[in-house]
Formats: C-alpha cells, structure tokens, sequence
C-alpha cells in the first residue's frame, strides 16, 4: 500500500479547487479508497463541498456518504438537489440508503423515495430502530433454493449485480421461502457442478429476529466466527443478511459508548471536533449534576460528625486520601466485572462466586494498603491511634469498595440498566459517602470520642 | 438456531460421564459449535477433561482449544500425553498452534514440533510477538500467479484443502514470489475462465510487516472494510494473511483492556473467574499503592492548609463533594479524548483545538455548577461569603480538571504511553491536590483569612 498523506491530497485538492478545475478536483479524489475520500471531503469547506459533490462519480458520492458519521452525512444531503442527492442514493447500500433517509426530515426523505430504483428494498429498512438487526441487515441478497444445482447457483451468482455489498455466504431458501441452510461460496466451487445445493448446505443456521439488539447480533457473530447473519421474520422468511463489517462498526460503536459512559458522560453521536461545546455540556451535565447531587451525601456526613473533626483536627487531613482509595478500589472492580459480563465472562448466576473472589481480593489488598497507611501515617504525625484508625479505615474502606464494586454492574445488569452507567463516578460517589462514616466510626471507637 | 442451553447439554454430558459411556459424551461434544464445544469442555472438571479429550475426534478437540483463552489451553495440554498432543495440534490452524507451543515448556514444545506434520509452517510464527502481524497471520494460505486464468485460479482453489482458515481474498504473487495484487472469489467466478488473473486483480493491495502492531492491524481492516490483510517482509514477499475473525477478536481485547487500565487495574490475562485472587490482586496493587503515594499530596495540601480549616471549620463539609466533582468532570473528559484518539477522530495535531473545545466545555459546565453550588450551600449553611467560596471553588475546579483532563491523554499518546493508563483514578488524584490547593486560595481570598 502506498501511505497517502492525507494533508498533502487536501491540499492538492483545494489548490484544483482554487484554480476552478473541478474535473482535476473530483478525479483526485476518486482515485482514493473510500474511507479516506470520506475523511478528505469532510475536512473541506461547506461551499467546497457543495461545489465538488455534484461533479463527483455517483459511486463515489455514495461511498462517501456511507463512511462519514450518519449525522454528518445528513447535514450535507440536506444542503443538495433533490436530483444530485437521488442519483447518489441509487448508489448507496439499501441499508446505508435507509439510515441517511432516516435522519433526513420526512417530507425530503419521502420526496427522495418517490425517484429511488431500490425503494421496495429501503422503504422497510427505514421503520427498524438503527440500533437492532433490521437497522444493520441489508435487503439486497442472493437467496439460492433448495433445488438447485451448485452450477446452477454459480450461473445465478453470475447474474447478480456485482458492486452489491459482498456475500460469501449464501443463503439457502426452500419453496416458501424460508430460510433452510446456508452454503459459502468455496463449496460450491469445491462441489461437482451437478450436486444439489441442499446437499452441501449447513442447515443448522444462526439467524436472529429483526427486533434483536445490535450488541446480541455482534456476540453471535464473533462467538461463531460468522461473516454474514441472516435475519428472519416470525414465519422463517429471510428479511436481509447482516454482513462481518457493520459488526466491526458495531464492536467499536458498544466500547466507545461504554468507555465514555464509565468516564460519567453520555456517548458522542459524532466525532469529537465535530461536536458542539452545547451538545458536549448536554451530554455530561446531567450526570455532573446527579452525581453533585449524591455527594451533599458526603457533605451530610462530613456534618453529622463535626464533633469529631472539632476534637481531633488532624484526621481532616487524611480524608481526600481515604475515599480516593476508596473510589479507586471500587473502580478496579467495577470496570473489571462490566467488561467480564460484556465479554459473557461471568453473569447473574455467578453473583456469589464474584462477591467472594472479589472479598478476598479486597482483604488481601486492604491488609497491605493498611500496612501501608499505618507506617505513612505514623512517620508523619507520630500519634498510633491516629494512624491505627487510618489504617483500619482503609482496610475496612478497601474491602468495602470492591466488595460493593462487584455487586453493583451485576445487579444493574440483571434489572436491565447499563452496567456501565451505575460504575466508575458514580460507584465512587456513593463510597465516598460510606468511607467517611467507616472513618468517623472507626475513629470514635479508636479514639474514644 | 436451535438455542442449544449448556447446562442442560453439560448435564448430559456429565450424565454419560459418571455412566462410563466416553462415546455418548463425546459424541453430545462433537454436535456443537466450536464456541459451545470450549465453553462446555471448560466447565468439566480436570479428570473429566482429561478422560474426554483422548476420546474426541481431534479435529473437534483443535476447535476446542482454538476457543479457549491461551492460558487455559496450556493447562490443559501440559497434561496430555504427547502422542494425543500431536494428534489434535496437528488439526489447529498454523497461527493458533504457534500461540498454544509458545505458550508451552519450550522442550514440550520441542518434542511437539519435531512430530507435527506442518512444523515448517508452524516454527517461523512461534518467533512473533503474540500481538503483532506476524503472531496474528495465518502461514497457511493460497497464492495465485499473475499469470493464471481465472479458471486455472478456480482449479487451484478446488486443489486446496477445505478445512483451511476461509480466505475470500486470494493474493497473487509474481515470479519472484511478491505481493502483486488481491482478487476476490467472486470476481474470479464473475470473470470469463480464460481471463488472465493479473487482468481483474486489484494491484493496489493494503498490507503490513510481521512487526505491525495489532492494534494497527485492526485499524486498517476496519477502516478499508477488509475481510483479509496480507503480511510481507522488506523484500514483499507473502509471509502470511491476517483474517477477519481474528481482528474481531483483537478489537474486543483492545476494548477490554482500554476499559480495565481506565479503571486503574492492570487488564486480566484470562476469563475473570479463572483467574486466583492472588493474580487478581497482582494486576491491581500496584496502582492503588502508586494513587495512594500520590495521594499523599491531597493530605499534604490539607496539612498546609490546616489553619484555614480551624478558623472556619465549616469549609470542611464541602471538602469531598468538591474534590468529587473535579474528579466527575475530569474523567468525563479524559473518556472522550481517550476513545477519540483510540478511533482516530483526534490526533497529537489537534491538541490547541481539543483544549480550547474542553475549556469552553468546562467554563459552561463551571458556571452552571456553581450557581448549583451557590444556592445549596447558601440555604445548607446561611453563609453568603462560604456559599461564595465554594460556588467560585467549583467553577475554578471543573474548568481546571476538564482542561487538564483534555491535555493529558493527548501528552501520554505522543510520548508513546497507553493513554488509558494514566487516565481514570491516576487523574482523579492529581485533580483532587490541585482542587484543594484552588478551593484554599479562593478561601483565603474571600473570607479574608
């Protein structure tokens, strides 16, 4: 492969640009591979872009569309002629196709449709949500039947529009249509030309519904090695074909929502530079503000025990230490067991093996980060019943945050709430609040207040 | 898909088992899936496992240790004896084998290889890193010649054997055996037989070096839509090809361990559960002793600031929820910025723009939140110049702790550090001295202290 420096074909691009020669413009970018004519194109200018997007190659426009970020396809299709925007439409992916019309105001969308070639195939793609099997399959597939000939079905392969999205496996129906078996297409080469297709086929086919969610496809699909899933209505009739690459988008779509949400903020619809300083603050406040809100809890405590830190001013000090301890044990255990349930590591079932294993981690880490703190503490203030109540306030912090940490994402999990929303600052919120009562109350007993 | 429920199937198998009846409990193995075969085989006991696998057909007991994770796999072949050990890594894929030998003694090892069938292919990929191309390609794949018909290429395949790795895209070589070009299946059936394969091949061809890091790898095949990435050496010759299913499962493992180092824990080498409390324990003290170190500095601004806390005790109270909030925003930025970078939507290059679109972010969450902060601690307490103080506290926090947070995945990914590393708690630690030291000097200022 040739490394493209992208900066250097943008700029080739705008200096054609200035010199108003479109066809030197649109032949350069023609000549890359798609994703990088998506990421050129949007680095240009809106009037750069409204200028070139009419002379480019259909095929091309819709490439393009199909890589850029759903909304920002949708931002520029809105700025174009109907006529530009249906002859690129024609181009693209019926599934692609639907999520563009989808995001599009109605009245464009179904003023696109009336002109479209494909709109029997995008009209029903358009009513699934994006986020389950209907919203990923394509409905432009190559069925086989049951009675055909491995030549036969090759000679149909044949027939079939050849820039479609690429299917190596083929599905295989009988004669109502349902879904029987599926074949790849290195079988039927392999195969004497005049066996039945029915008698290569595999009929223990994975399939899922239409409704099932995107994240359950993408588990089957990587835990069976598949490279196309095939989604069926109530009566077994095959509705469309979920192809390997979606699934790759959707792979990376679920880590970055769930990273971003253990980081306490909703996911990004777009990429990053891309999105407003509004629409960032929208996806973060609401949480900034639940969780400030869970913490006038510690400010309850902090005030419940006043008396304490009246009397012995000098615990004061070792409070941040002590529930930061406490937030990152607890955070430890959080994102360890949300990716050990995301990956089908451990489930519900397994609560009580989880909370014991992360018990004695908890001990084991809370002897050693007590020893710790009571050498730290002793050195500093020279007073052993500050430092004990220090060291035990740990310990019993420690095990308490990661034995919490453990039970939370599993019974989010089990009443259906992302297990990552309820972890990483809102698990520490809470322990925040329970670390200074142990602190408090470990103190009066040490100290005797 | 017949839903297949493994406890039941485990139950069978178990029931055969204790029935001495080895051919029914293999045989109930043998008609799952892979991913079923190893989750099912994994949850028998060691004497169970050891009585069965003998018994399997060694082409199932290859799947099965394909799917387990590498650790595990070893266990249990340490255990066989040779001659079962060669039977069934005989039937592995060359790039699987080559994980589970290294994974092994190196003279078990040995005495393997030196009966293995394919030790020629198998022995040059031991040498590659486990997370490289070269320890994720496969050295057993089909090169066409430039110069083939397609229906010589058709020939060639159907020549092939079957059960290898599916590969849809076939790379053509030219006479010195280099990379010259990719064709896909179909094209070679959609083509005329007497076509010759440099005619329809595709000559610009993404590849990588065996010392391509696998996160890079993934990359580019997600990003080209590829279902097969080529691997040569400096003279371009073919060493090798990287399939889909592999970069699905690289793209998980990336996922897991961003999520578990944002979490300040180490990521895990196996399935959660089987993994001991003392390995468990390993991955995570080490952090939670370095936050605690830093965290020094939090009691070390309180200890410097301890006259400020005697004279107005009540600034005390709000010491958690400030440190809290700080902490909340920062890692609401580090998140984003750390997935942006990890799908390329932010680069090193961008970084003055990031800052500037997190400053903002934070000025107006900053306002936002301290005027929550005003009128909380106002009616809390009754004290305008405190509620003042930590209304202007929380303003300069969450600006700081958001601009920061911005900066430091951006600095750690140029100077080559995971940036997830020093993300999540390790950021929280440092906001919360710098968030002290603020809500200090704010304090000083305006109750005149």
């Amino acid at each position: 492969m040739e490394q493209v420096i992208l900066e250097d074909v943008l700029a080739q691009i705008r200096a054609a640009l200035e010199a108003n020669d479109l066809t030197s413009a649109s032949a350069i970018i023609e000549s890359l591979r798609p994703a990088d004519q998506a990421d050129i194109f949007w680095e240009l200018d809106e009037d750069e872009q409204a200028v070139l997007l009419p002379k480019l190659n259909p095929a091309d426009a819709a490439d393009i569309f199909e890589e850029l970020y759903d909304e920002d396809a949708a931002e520029i299709a809105v700025q174009l002629p109907l006529t530009t925007l249906v002859r690129i439409v024609n181009e693209m992916e019926p599934d692609e196709a639907a999520d563009l019309l989808d995001d599009l105001d109605p009245r464009q969308a179904d003023a696109i449709l009336a002109q479209l070639e494909a709109a029997h195939q995008i009209k029903p793609l358009i009513a699934y949500p994006d986020d389950t099997a209907g919203g990923l399959m394509t409905s432009s597939f190559i069925a086989l039947q049951r009675r055909m000939t491995c030549a036969q079905a090759i000679a149909a392969i044949r027939m079939w529009r050849p820039d479609e999205e690429t299917i190596y496996y083929l599905f295989v129906t009988d004669r109502l249509k349902r879904l029987a078996g599926v074949v790849n297409l290195r079988q039927l080469i392999v195969a004497a030309p005049s066996t039945p297709v029915a008698k290569i086929m595999e009929s223990d086919v994975v399939y899922v519904s239409a409704d099932t969610d995107q994240e359950d496809c993408a588990d089957l699909m990587q835990r069976y090695d598949l490279l196309a899933l095939p989604v069926v209505d109530e009566n077994m009739h095959l509705l469309g074909v979920i192809t390997i690459d979606d699934l790759v988008d959707v792979i990376q779509a679920e880590a970055s929502e769930d990273i971003q949400r253990l980081g306490g903020s909703e996911p990004l619809d777009r990429a990053y530079l891309d999105t407003s300083i509004f629409a960032i603050t929208r996806k973060r406040i609401g949480w900034l503000f639940l969780l400030f809100g869970t913490a006038t809890l510690t400010a309850g405590v902090m005030d419940a025990y006043q008396s304490i830190l009246g009397s012995v001013v000098v615990l004061s000090i070792f409070i941040p230490m002590l529930i930061g301890t406490g937030g990152n044990a607890g955070s430890q255990t959080t994102s360890t067991i949300i990716r050990a349930l995301a990956v089908g590591d451990v489930e519900w079932v397994d609560i009580w093996r989880v909370w014991l294993h992360e018990l004695s981690v908890g001990a084991v880490m809370g002897v050693l980060m007590g020893l710790a703190a009571l050498t730290l503490v002793y050195f500093w203030i020279a007073d052993l019943s500050v430092a004990v109540t220090v060291a035990a306030s740990i310990f019993g912090i420690v095990v308490w945050s990661t034995s919490a940490g453990s039970l939370l994402p599993l019974i989010a999990h089990r009443i259906n709430i992302d297990p990552t929303v309820i972890s990483g600052p809102a698990m520490s919120t809470l322990v925040d609040a329970t670390g200074l009562f142990i602190y408090f109350n470990i103190a009066r007993f040490v100290l005797n207040l």
